[in-house]
């Protein structure tokens, strides 16, 4: 899922982003809560309308962007008070509240409030982080299934179809579909701890499991081991979706591990700072040993910007600071990602064993 | 002509450029001589190619800049010395060297290395500024005339031919093709120093005039004025292009005037900064007011940007300062003036007098 924190893939148009494929899109609670705040989107129709997508979209809790607010929030079983990192002004989020808040922003997909769990945290700690997680998941859910039916889409059609003299028991409309609450589980670097979330957070129930408070700080190896533990303990036969991960060769390998789902900034903000993706490795198109390079950035890709520019017009739209610069790097950042999850998902249909095929990248 | 300063426009895509229907960009020689550089272009097989640009190219030819670095530079006979803006590096351009870089950068149109007067200016000012002008005009076509053979996409393909096994002789090419190169017409706001001028650089003789030092801070009756009296002192059957104009209606009055080509950084300047044309007038997007407004940007509008998404979206973005803003923001004011452009040329096919029509709008 390529990252939209403000309802736009920085730089990248709706139209181009149809064009590369992207079939879902994830925006950020925190950001549009802040600007341009969720009653304006939610009278505008929910981000859908707002943004003019009509694929999917998922918005995260709020939770990760606030806890990352360090010397800004203060959390209590209540919930977050924290300040704007824009204006300081404050604010107070809860499972209640972050709920209201997705719900009013209206994506296909959105999550429970939870505790993202500090790395390193001792044993104590984590325990207690957790156990917030679980009972704030349990408030999340409680929100949500008395107020689903208030998304705005469903108001929105239920009147257009009111204004239009039909009866809903007449035409079965999307006003009676609801979104997704998806829960987290959390527990640190504690593979018992992981368990014992991804039980009491399948007690409670949701349509997906996500696996949060990774890419926390840890080595990339704890990661790994809690992922592959973790996804263990989580219903194959529902979607599971690994927060915030990660390079082109980790999103393969969760994907062969059984991860359905994945999110990263790295394509699009590696892109605005000169940094590719290619099948070749990382290109840092800054250098100077491109300023003269006729090829295209990867010889075997076929996006608009590889079948379009050479690597020195690209190097030069970087180093003059042209906007063009992070337009173009983004949207090939964005088909380097989205080629190499079409890749694994042949190789999944294909019929490799996920495990052996995760092992040999 | 929309310009291109550094081989891009800011923001936008070629693709979307042809979309837009542009035919003609104009690039800025001054910002390639410095980035990244002439001869890195002229390897590159020209401006068309470096940046994947097939429609046309016009080149200034740096004069203007660099009588802008007004504390940075030095005139004399021979050229001007200066100091880049940049990393405040010295440079010298004569017509030779200006002929030299524009040759180089390949271009369709180049433009001959003129002092651009300042304003105001006394008659003996006005007078040495146009006398030295026609000297430089006269030292830019020797230049050209002497070297036109150089421009990089003649030699290329020659060498292509040559490799294919083909002769010149039999196959006509584009490597016997040159470019234009057109005289500028000065004389500060003095109707008969332009007369005299233009009287002058007729004689040297260019397939194309163009009517240079106006936008300098005079008023703008003024500039009519001087347009209008230049105008009539320069050959209809040629290209008459009036540099650095101007407003919507501008364009609309001096296209039905005569004026056939014109260029300005208005609509992609203003769009950066959120100041968008529209059929109602102009809309400063910041403003709070279109935060909660559904309406497109502009109701009779047909682009891109207008057809998909509302005033709140992008007021949204602007105020959020995202990139996408400076992208759609440009996209919507590039068609309105190729928008007013197609009108104009309408109007005129459809047999209104230039004359008349001006005076009606």
């Amino acid at each position: 899922m390529p990252v939209g924190t403000l309802a736009s893939v920085k730089g990248v148009s709706q139209d181009v982003l149809e064009d590369l494929g992207v079939e879902i899109l994830l925006s950020n609670t925190y950001h549009l809560f802040l600007r341009p705040g969720v009653e304006t989107v939610r009278r505008m129709g929910g981000l859908h309308r707002f943004m003019s997508w009509d694929c999917a979209i998922l918005t995260d809790s709020g939770g990760f962007q606030v806890f990352s607010l360090t010397d800004l929030r203060k959390v209590s079983e209540e919930g977050v008070a924290f300040r704007s990192h824009l204006d300081g002004s404050s604010h107070f989020l809860s499972p209640e509240k972050a709920m209201e808040a997705q719900i009013g922003l209206g994506a296909d997909i959105i999550m429970a409030f939870d505790e993202c769990t500090e790395y390193p945290a001792d044993a104590a700690r984590a325990r207690a982080s957790m156990e917030l997680t679980v009972r704030w998941a349990e408030r999340s859910k409680n929100y949500f299934e008395e107020h689903k039916h208030e998304v705005p889409w469903a108001l929105k059609e239920s009147a257009e179809l009111r204004s239009a003299g039909r009866s809903r028991a007449a035409v079965p409309t999307r006003s009676e579909a609801t979104q997704a609450l998806f829960g987290i589980v959390q527990g640190g670097m504690d593979p018992e701890l992981r368990r014992e979330s991804a039980d009491r957070t399948i007690d409670i129930g949701f349509p997906g499991y996500a696996i949060g408070g990774l890419s926390v700080g840890e080595p990339r190896e704890l990661t790994r081991e809690i992922v592959l533990s973790t996804l263990e303990h989580l219903p194959s036969d529902q979607p599971r979706y690994l927060m915030g991960v990660g390079t082109p060769d980790e999103i393969a390998q969760y994907a062969q591990s059984g991860v359905d789902m994945m999110d990263c900034v790295l394509p699009t903000r590696a892109a605005r700072h000169g940094l590719l993706f290619t099948s070749e490795g990382k290109v840092s198109i800054k250098q100077a040993r491109y300023a003269q390079d006729e090829n295209a950035l990867d010889p075997i890709c076929d996006c608009r910007v590889c079948q379009r520019y050479s690597r020195a017009y690209l190097r030069h739209l970087y180093a003059s600071n042209e906007l063009l610069a992070q337009v173009l790097n983004t949207v090939h950042n964005l088909h380097f990602y989205l080629a190499t999850m079409r890749t694994v998902r042949a190789w999944i249909r294909a019929g490799h064993a996920p495990a052996a095929g995760a092992s040999q990248m």
